[in-house]
Order: C-alpha cells, then sequence, then structure tokens
C-alpha cells in the first residue's frame, strides 16, 4: 500500500492526517476494498520513513471514523462501511402505521411545511438558471448576516468559561436557566421599560421553544389564537400543531386593526392574543404606543393574555424608541418572549420569557419535563459576553451595518418601484420589509416565478397568512444580504414585476 | 473616592477589574449611594496614577453590569440597582388567573415535584446537622462525578469549532441534528447491534426531550403507557403532565413481569410500552436476552410501538453484553432513546432517537416547531470529539472508575447489611442501586429521617412509582460519590436501618 501513499513534508496538513485522508480516498474509490488488510504499522512506518506513532494516530483515526477494523495483535482490515446504510434500508415495513399512532392534531406535521419546502425548492432551482452573477439573491432568511457573527469575542467567552467554571457548569443548571444571566436580561429589558425581576424571567432554547412552551401551557386543540395577519409562518405551524384555530386581524398600515381586535375577542373568547409590535414579521411596521395602550386595554377588559414577541426588540435603525407592551402591563397578563438569535446569531439557541410568576412557574415546570434544562454553560457563556460590554457594542456595530442596508433597500424601492403597482412598508428597523400589490390580476405563483427567473427569491406572502393568502404579498429581508447586492437584487425585481399605477 | 481605591500592583488581577470589584464592594456597602456622582474618568486616572483608558475600562463594566449611570459628555452616577427586583415586586397581582388559563393535565406543575423538592431539603437539612465527618454523603444524584467530567479534551474541541467552522456553525441547523454526528451515532449503534441509517436517527436536547416529543406525538391525555414499576421518575412527572395513565407493571428480580405485561396490554391497550432493559432506573437491574426477545413479540402481537431507554448503554462493568431491544427490531416497532450525557457531563444536553423514519419524521417535525433546531456548533463539538477517539477513550476510563466503585459499593452492602431486612439488587452496570426491605412494620419517612439523621442521603422509593410506594425502597447513586465515601455511607446506612432477618 505505501506506494500508494505520498507524504507532502511541506504540506501544512500534519503527516498522520494525511495519511488518513489518503486511506480514505483509496477505501472511497475502491482501491481498498472491504476486507483487504491493512500494513502492520511498523512496517507501514518503516516504507513511509515516519514515526510508528504517526502511523498509529492514523490508524486510530480512521478506525474511529469507521473505515477500518482492528483486532488486537492482528491486522487491521479495511471495513464494509456501506453497510450501514444497506442494513437500514433493507429493514421490513414498519408494524406500526405512525401515522394512526400520531396524536397531535396535525398527524402528518410534514404537511405544514411540505408546501413551503416543496415551492421554495423549486424557486431557488429557477433562480439558478438566471443567467445574471450572481446567479441568486436570496431575500428569504431572517438571520444575521454571517459575516458580522462576533464569532472570536464569542469563542473567547466560551473557552473561558470552560477554563474556569467547566466542571461547575456541565451538570445539570436550573430549569428557569442561568440566574446571573437571566439578571442580565432584567438589567437589559429596563433599557426597554419593562421593570421584571430575575425571578420574572425564564430562560429557553430560543424563541420558539419560548412560544411552544406558552402554547403548550395555555392552549388546547380547538381553542382559538388571535394572531396579526399576516404573521410569523412558524406561529402559524405551531398553532396547526397544536389544533389551535388562528384567528387573523388585519394589519393595516400602522397595525393590526383594533376595531376588528375587540369585535373578535368579544366573539370568540380566545385564549391568547399573539402579537410582533416591533418590526412585525413579515411586514417590518412598528406600532406607536398608543396602540399598544389600546391592545393593551382590550387584553384586560376581556382578560385575555398577551403574547408579545419582541424577536427583534434591539433592532431599531430610526425614529423614536416606541416601549414594549410589556413595559405598562400593570396586571401581568403580558406574556414577552426575546431573543439573542436575531442579534448574534441563530446557532445561540438562547431566547426567554418575562412574565408573571405564576406564569413563570408553571412554564418553568413545563420546561423542566420537557428538556430537563438548558445548557448552563452556554448561557454563562453569553452572560459573560454580555457582562463584558461585547453584546452593547455589537448591537451598536450591528446598527450600523443595517441601518444602511433598511436605507439602501428604501432607496433602491423608491427608484426602481415608484409608480408600479407594488406598495411597501418602511420600516424602522430589523430584517424585513413587505412587499404587496394593489389591484391587478396577477398571480402570486407567476410572479414568483418571474422573480426568480430574474435570480431574486423572496418569501411568498401565503407563507405568513393562516387563512390563505390575501391579495399578492411577499416579504424580502435584508439579514444576509450586502449592500450592492439589496441594490440589485430590488432593480431585478422591478424588472419581475408587472408595472403600472400603485 | 480615589482615597477609598486601593491598587495592588502585584496582584494578578487586573488593575481595572481592582477598580470595579473595588466600586461595586463601596456601592453594596452603601458607602456609595444611589444618584452620587463618580470622578471623571482622567481624574480618577490621575490622582490613582493609572491609564486613564484603565478606569475607562472598569466604568464600562459597571455601566454592564447596571452599577452605574452615564450620560454621554457628563459624570457617571451611582445607580439605584435594587430597584428592578422591588419593581417587580411592588405590581399588582396577575390580572388573569394562570392555574386556570393553564390547560395541562396538572395546571399547577409545580405539584408534580413539590413533595419531591420538599422531602428532599427536609432530609438535606437533617443531614448535614448529623455530626459526622463528612456531613452528608449524598447518593442520590444520578450524574457522572464532575472530577471526571473530561473538560480539557472538551473545551479544545469546542475551540476548534468556534475557530476553523465558527461562522458557518451558528446559523440555524438541521432539526434532525448535526448530519456528521448522527452518522458517528449510527456507527456507534452498530457496536450494540443496532443497524440504523444516519436518517434513521434524530439528535434532540437530551433524553428527556427525545421522551417528551414522543410522548407529545404518540399520546393524548386519557391514553395508557405501559411503565415498569418502580420506574424513571421524570418519565412518571412527563405522563402526569400529557395527562397519560400509567400501567405500572411489576419488576422482578430478573426485569418486567411478562405474564402481568402481556394481560395488561391485551385488556388495556396502551399506545405505548416503556422501557429500561440495561442498569434499570431505578433499580439498576438489566434483563436477559430471551426477556428482550419475549417483550418484543407481545409488543409486535399488539402492535404496541416499545420506547427503549438506554441512557446507560455504554455503562457495563461486569458480566456478557446484552443487545439493546432495537437490535432486534425487524419492524420498526422500538423507538430507541439514548444521550451523551450520562458518560460524558449532564451539560452536554444532547441525547438521540433510532427508530422508523416515518416516526422520525413527525418527531423531527416536531422537534422543528418546539425550537427550530439544536445548536450545530455543540453538535459539531461532540462530533470532533468522538471522532477523535475521546468519547471511546473517556468511556473505558469510567468503567475503571465505576466497576471499582460497583464493586465496593456491593461489597460494602455485604458486609454491612447481611443478615438485616434488607435486600439489594447486583446491576452489571450504571449508577444505580436499589435497596428494598422485605417484611416488618417500618414506615418509609420514618426510616429515610433515620438515614438522614446519620448523613446519608437516598433517594426515596415513592419517588420512583407511579402508583405511590410499593413496601419500603430507596435508591443509591454512586454517579457522585467516591470510593470511601461509598464505604463509609453505607455502613452509616446500616447503623440506620432496622436489623432483622432478610
Amino acid at each position: 500500500m505505501s506506494i500508494l501513499l505520498h507524504i507532502d513534508y511541506g504540506s501544512k496538513t500534519p503527516v498522520f492526517k494525511q495519511i488518513t485522508l489518503r486511506v480514505i480516498e483509496l477505501i472511497n474509490s475502491e482501491v481498498l476494498t472491504p476486507g483487504e488488510k491493512l500494513p502492520a504499522s511498523r512496517t507501514l512506518a518503516d516504507q513511509l520513513g515516519v514515526n510508528r506513532s504517526t502511523v498509529y494516530k492514523a490508524y486510530q483515526e480512521l478506525w474511529a471514523l469507521g473505515y477500518i477494523d482492528s483486532t488486537p495483535g492482528s491486522y487491521s482490515t479495511v471495513r464494509s462501511r456501506a453497510k450501514l446504510v444497506s442494513d437500514g434500508d433493507r429493514s421490513e415495513p414498519s408494524l406500526i402505521d405512525w401515522h394512526r399512532q400520531c396524536r397531535t392534531a396535525q398527524s402528518d406535521m410534514g404537511d405544514v411545511y411540505r408546501e413551503e419546502t416543496e415551492l421554495t425548492a423549486k424557486l431557488y432551482t429557477r433562480a439558478q438558471k438566471c443567467g445574471h452573477t450572481p446567479a441568486v439573491i436570496d431575500f428569504t432568511p431572517l438571520v444575521p448576516d454571517k459575516r458580522f457573527f462576533p464569532v472570536d469575542e464569542y469563542r473567547k467567552c466560551v473557552g473561558e468559561v470552560y477554563t474556569q467554571r467547566g466542571r461547575e457548569l456541565l451538570g445539570y443548571g436550573d430549569p428557569k436557566g442561568y440566574e446571573p444571566l437571566r439578571e442580565y436580561i432584567a438589567e437589559r429589558l429596563q433599557l426597554h421599560g419593562v421593570h421584571s425581576s430575575t425571578r420574572q424571567i425564564m430562560i429557553t432554547s430560543g424563541a420558539q421553544s419560548a412560544l411552544s412552551l406558552i402554547f403548550t401551557a395555555y392552549t388546547s386543540p380547538g381553542e382559538k389564537v388571535v394572531v396579526e395577519s399576516p404573521t410569523y409562518s412558524r406561529a402559524i405551524g405551531l398553532a396547526k400543531l397544536h389544533g389551535v384555530e388562528l384567528l387573523p386581524i388585519e394589519m393595516h398600515d400602522e397595525a393590526m386593526d383594533l376595531e376588528q381586535l375587540k369585535q373578535v375577542v368579544a366573539d370568540e373568547a380566545p385564549s391568547l392574543i399573539y402579537t410582533i409590535p416591533n418590526f412585525h414579521n413579515p411586514t417590518g411596521i412598528t406600532s406607536s404606543q398608543r396602540h399598544r395602550e389600546a391592545l393593551l386595554r382590550i387584553a384586560e377588559g376581556y382578560q385575555v393574555p398577551i403574547v408579545e414577541d419582541g424577536f427583534e426588540e434591539e433592532m431599531k435603525y430610526f425614529g423614536k424608541a416606541v416601549l414594549p407592551i410589556k413595559s405598562m402591563d400593570r396586571r401581568g397578563i403580558v406574556l414577552y418572549v426575546g431573543t439573542f438569535s436575531k442579534v448574534l446569531f441563530p446557532g445561540v439557541r438562547i431566547g426567554w420569557i418575562a412574565g408573571d410568576e405564576t406564569a413563570l412557574d408553571q412554564l418553568t415546570a413545563l420546561q423542566k419535563f420537557s428538556q430537563l434544562a438548558g445548557s448552563s454553560i452556554d448561557q454563562a457563556a453569553l452572560n459573560l459576553y454580555c457582562r463584558r460590554g461585547h453584546y452593547e457594542n455589537h448591537i451598536k456595530r450591528m446598527h450600523r451595518i443595517y441601518r444602511t442596508r433598511m436605507q439602501v433597500a428604501l432607496q433602491s424601492l423608491d427608484e426602481f418601484l415608484t409608480g408600479t403597482a407594488v406598495c411597501w412598508t418602511r420600516p424602522a428597523g430589523g430584517y424585513t420589509l413587505w412587499l404587496h400589490m394593489s389591484g391587478g390580476s396577477f398571480e402570486e405563483e407567476e410572479i414568483l416565478h418571474n422573480i426568480a427567473a430574474q435570480g431574486v427569491l423572496v418569501s411568498p406572502g401565503r407563507f405568513h397568512y393562516s387563512n390563505g393568502s390575501q391579495g399578492i404579498a411577499f416579504r424580502i429581508s435584508i439579514g444576509a444580504v450586502e449592500e450592492e447586492q439589496i441594490k440589485e437584487g430590488i432593480r431585478r425585481l422591478a424588472g419581475a414585476l408587472p408595472s403600472g399605477p400603485a
């Protein structure tokens, strides 16, 4: 075998790794076949002129990776690695009818987002063939740009908590969350006018987990939840899963229609009101302080808890701050949901709920039995990152970047879409804008395909409505698209949309 | 203020940190009071003879920690930090009756473990006053000893994935879990005779999350689930939460009673059979291959899915390997649950389910809407740790340690408890042993108090029964107790227990 191995001593790749990689290559290309003996490590080491421990290390890695079998005192042999998957494939069909077995409201939960997955894949394929450079400008992901993930500072904090307190923090944590981080969140919320104590905050595995706990605790199948229309698509999926009926309240230019809300709450006795008052997903609309007060008063009047989704609270670029509904909540009626994922990176699976202590006790118990507790060490690393001022600095940096991006988006829309049938929102923060077409007899699917044919991907309006599309609309997110491409993407959009009077 | 600050230039603590800590001390001891001005950073720097940036850094940290307010171009002032909590305390009682609002089967979920929490606290207080040294020998936590957490190797793997692939891995991950880790788990399961493909494995936030997903997907309130009696206490809590009725099957010395199982399955048509065949929690009993086959046959006959909890699969110390029920599952009837938490450390919130692909699709969708996805970077770090052979080596090390501990426990029981009214199990692996008293007219509570009075804590039998205590029994876990203390703890136990013929 040694003649098949060429060691490059000038390479930065360690020699043992070179051996490992080359052997894998030989196995994958079937030059070495299952059952074949590898040379003894001493023999191969002599032939290659390397230390025996180097070969030994390579063999160990190959063994760990499942490429070779090894018996003490005997030769290592190439392992039949493919067997694994094919064994699984050969198993008989299940004796259990899992669809009948499934008790959730949506037994084939894939259905909840199958249409979404399929349409997205179709549009992506279309976009790739557009012939432009760059081929695809993707306005769909509602995430911060990974170029700005503060990886280095964060890594240092992670390293420090492992080094200094690893042994202590790797045990089971508090199901309510790491207390110093809860305290930090409480302090941070004060900046937004929310005065929750540390005990009134629990940490969750991101905002989605917070919403899931709240739905599990406070809704039953057949019950009703008020949502804005359009709303966050994963909240629609969550409701379907729970067999909960959604009551969509129309979004006007400023916020949801309060007259309609009052009527619906009076008539339908919903279990919850779910709202995203800041940089609303998908429209980007921010409601006014006055609107928030009125909404709170309606909820108080009918004693319906409000779930306030503040997922982008920190990402305000323009105008005067509008404080969360929670900041006015004197009667413990608002469950406020927040997250670090939309400012730092999605991989930090840390969000929170601020709310009444009785409710938090229930939600904490639910979390305890759902997953015992989150990772204390992850929460401690985030806490250190925040306490050092990095979070604050990162927010400032993100504001600079996204204020400009949002400006570019709005300027480009003004430049390329003024005078067409398309209207759009002018968000004061966050990552998303909402485009909708007034009048005309267009098909949403057709328009989406036209847009994709220009190499642009947008999030179809229909994903954001609980009751099917209301006219033609779509969301564009500037989270992961840089300035030049925002401009280019919107220029292309204009070419794909039917022109006509707004 | 400067006269109150003494900088120790010989200290390892950085100067800015010294300033920070001292100011916090002065605020906490009310030498500096809310509203009080701090000296300008330049002034203080001159007075202390340090660089201005040092003072600036200290002030920044104090601000981040919420100890001072700061207005650009003006003085920093001491902040009224206590206000935070008291504000929360002052809020009016909630307008929502959260107990009525709560829809889970157990509206006051605290009840599920309130008795447990209270009794545990009471016994702990009692133990602390025992007068022995060490005061408390705690046989309750079912966790590996933190002295053996492989923190350093693990930290290196975490650091490497951040450094090399942080930007990529901190986005949203696959709701089914990081594929290379799923592949590793598939390979590892092969060692236990389980041939699942990578697609037949999903990663969860620990084993508890796996059980919670399975209960959510496959049980409804009022339905029934078979469990061993006694069983894992958090599975009992989970069932209560879901409003599921448990059907307890008595554990004999070798495993659960199959005659009773057959009868119950035929009569009650349970939705699931939950079993822990290896080092059963709490008894430590391992069922035989023959028993597993018979159990599988019963489940197949009645088409009831088996949930096989393999939480300590890797921790076998004595005797011949018994392969999981899953290894014989040709008909996709077994959902196998595993975890890394009981070998590495609880803080690694990573477990998995191996099972039929249709079922996994359902569970993955459920996970997607419950928390979007787990942390890819955590999963990638674990994968790297495993691929390097560290996991394998760590398991070997743990075997050496815990084989000895288990031997010490068994020898001590033989030495101190032979001839008493107490019987015990002889586990072949894992962390737990089960002691029970035959005959006699003892009160469990009284015995627990006697044990605590000797400075020993055990896990009361009643926590492990879904239908109340069956005789007097308790679990001891050797996970976090070292050899000498195991011996001493069991010696003390003997003194606390009523003597008499076995």
